[in-house]
């Protein structure tokens, strides 16, 4: 690298955000903030912008853009506000790189806008690419720009699979740490509370993925991830159960042999390796706080299959993904609505995994041409779901 | 790999060699045996003949290849004896690449000679290595040649190492199985018969690998290996006790990543890669009693540090190579006469570690600028420790 990166990061103030900044001034001599969009932090975002002196800011409504724009008066940094502002973000010139951080479908405008001007994209959160990873790897390729997943698994897979030919690969695999409930009592589990879901026993998530990752639709939506960035075919994506998260994922190689990526974890490892692809940063070097793995520390590592009939959401997934025709966006949309339920006290957690396949079940499918028929099928997914809470 | 590979194997009665054959014989689409040397099994190698049709055999003495000679007598296939006729072999211009696989010092001579004649180099024993390993590297880049291992753990390191730049390493990782005595009273130890010295946990080899193994100086060995093979300096070459022996090796990058290679106990897996590199071939498919790993049924893997007390060999080849001048070369022979003389009953278990001790004090180094400064370091070392034998 030997030019400075222009970064723009659509979902600054989250953690992702926060922590790819922190990547970002560890390495003035790699990379440089232009632009910081968040959607209505203003203390958290004013103090980004302290810190990180970009040139652009974007809050997603007027209001709280009216507000920051008060606090920075005298800063010469220019404070807009909405889509349009951050359309024009991610095709400034001197934007090389677009860190697609925003949680849920309003993530997606932003990272086709990128990918449209012709930026690379580290893709933190799942949305886009489980509601529209077809779309989104057709338009990396018209436009001759990567697409890095920052997920954590899948840039594991990415690094592993940079000295691995293609026609060499067996299977893909995905490690899941099985969250709360992966040895509990079923009857317990079906009527678990949010606390119970959300003693996740290794990542310290959001509650959203926390609850994903008990009922294992984090690993559904990984899957499908999967499959439209490495481009195989969802029987060849393997998920295995592996308690001690430290083994993010794993090649299978023809010839018998496997690769494996393992790490402590830090978000700020797949972060950086977006970020700086293909060099890999001396992070346990310049950040003062980050470690690697003691394997002599860890004890054991050990994998198990997992029990679909405990994890229907896997298999639900698996099967949104082949059909295709709006499903995957339609599920990952009906999986917020019933999550948030589930969290707001209005349905048991058996019933997120219920609902969803009730959803599906529901669900007309629809041809999908753009971005917009995307959002139509996650709009009748939220239609669906919705009904069961209210049912 | 468009064109076939021509290979003339070194050894090829042994059990490198003959797994050697079985993957040549599986893709005859990428391989073709042009030239067999071995020592004097002649009831194997007439065998070897017969299956793969070589154009050249050489045996090591006369005797022998008299009398192969006079069994193949209608066949057309030419028969020498000798190092010349060795020399010859590897020269072919229809040889492309050369297998290594002569137990001790009577491989290395084979091994240069193939560098000298631009072949690319496939090195299974690990005498070369430890004896010769500058020598070799400064060869390999002069006659712009690649050295391949196929020692697993080096074959694992090289494969890690494909999508991985310089400077992103932190260490190297090695995994030892820890032997039979990795738990085992150090009183027992100390008088261990063959026997208890032959019972290795995980793989099956031959007498003096397995004597190595228990007293982890095939692990010191191998830090010297990995030290020429991938130019680091060995306190970046770390040993881990791993005693499921299924994780081959790791690197650790400066990121707090790591990158791990696993795979089950088949020699055939590091053959094929060092054959076909850097293309990886599909034995699960092509041999039949070929299997990949199962990760689930291996129940757990477990790691710690080696205790170097109880495994002197290990500090003693680092001192080695951190000293040079000849002290590899003699640690390497001496190792072997003093491993036989504990075969034969001659000296205690705990005597082999001790007597390296000694030959090591007593070892008065050499200014190694050729071959014949090797192996002259090595018949040092050899009488030092036939003195410890006999003392």
């Amino acid at each position: 690298m030997s030019s400075i990166t222009g970064i723009a990061i659509l979902g600054a103030t989250g953690s992702v955000g926060r922590q790819s900044l922190e990547v970002i001034q560890a390495y003035p001599e790699h990379f440089n903030v232009v632009g910081l969009a968040a959607r209505r932090s203003v203390d958290t975002m004013a103090d980004l912008v302290d810190r990180h002196r970009p040139h652009v800011v974007v809050m997603e409504e007027d209001g709280p853009a009216e507000v920051l724009r008060g606090r920075l008066a005298s800063d010469g940094i220019s404070v807009q506000a909405g889509q349009a502002a951050v359309q024009e973000l991610v095709q400034r010139p001197d934007v090389d790189l677009v860190v697609a951080a925003v949680v849920g479908r309003a993530g997606l405008p932003g990272v086709f806008a990128a990918l449209a001007a012709g930026k690379r994209v580290a893709i933190a959160n799942k949305e886009p690419l489980v509601m529209a990873g077809e779309l989104l790897m057709a338009a990396s390729e018209r436009y001759h720009v990567e697409l890095l997943p920052i997920d954590s698994e899948h840039a594991a897979l990415a690094q592993l699979l940079r000295g691995v030919e293609r026609e060499s690969i067996d299977q893909l695999i995905l490690t899941a740490s099985g969250g709360p409930f992966l040895d509990a009592d079923l009857s317990f589990v079906r009527s678990a509370t949010p606390d119970d879901a959300l003693a996740h026993p290794t990542w310290n998530m959001g509650a959203k993925i926390s609850v994903d990752s008990a009922t294992m639709m984090n690993k559904a939506f990984e899957v499908i991830e999967a499959r439209w960035l490495f481009d195989l075919s969802q029987e060849r994506i393997q998920v295995l159960v592996h308690p001690e998260s430290r083994v993010h994922a794993a090649v299978k190689l023809l010839d018998g042999s496997w690769l494996a990526q393992l790490g402590p974890a830090d978000m700020r490892i797949p972060i950086a390796q977006a970020l700086a692809h293909p060099r890999i940063l001396d992070l346990t070097r310049r950040l003062k706080d980050a470690r690697s793995l003691d394997l002599c520390e860890l004890g054991k590592l050990s994998f198990r299959d997992v029990d679909e009939g405990r994890f229907p959401a896997l298999a639900l997934g698996r099967q949104a993904l082949e059909a295709g025709r709006g499903r995957p966006a339609a599920l990952c949309v009906a999986d917020e609505v019933l999550v948030q339920a589930f969290l707001d006290g209005r349905i048991g957690f058996g019933e997120i995994s219920e609902g969803l396949d009730e959803v599906m079940q529901e669900f007309i499918e629809r041809d999908i041409q753009d971005l917009d028929d995307i959002l139509l099928a996650g709009e009748d997914g939220e239609r669906l779901a919705a009904s069961k809470v209210e049912g």
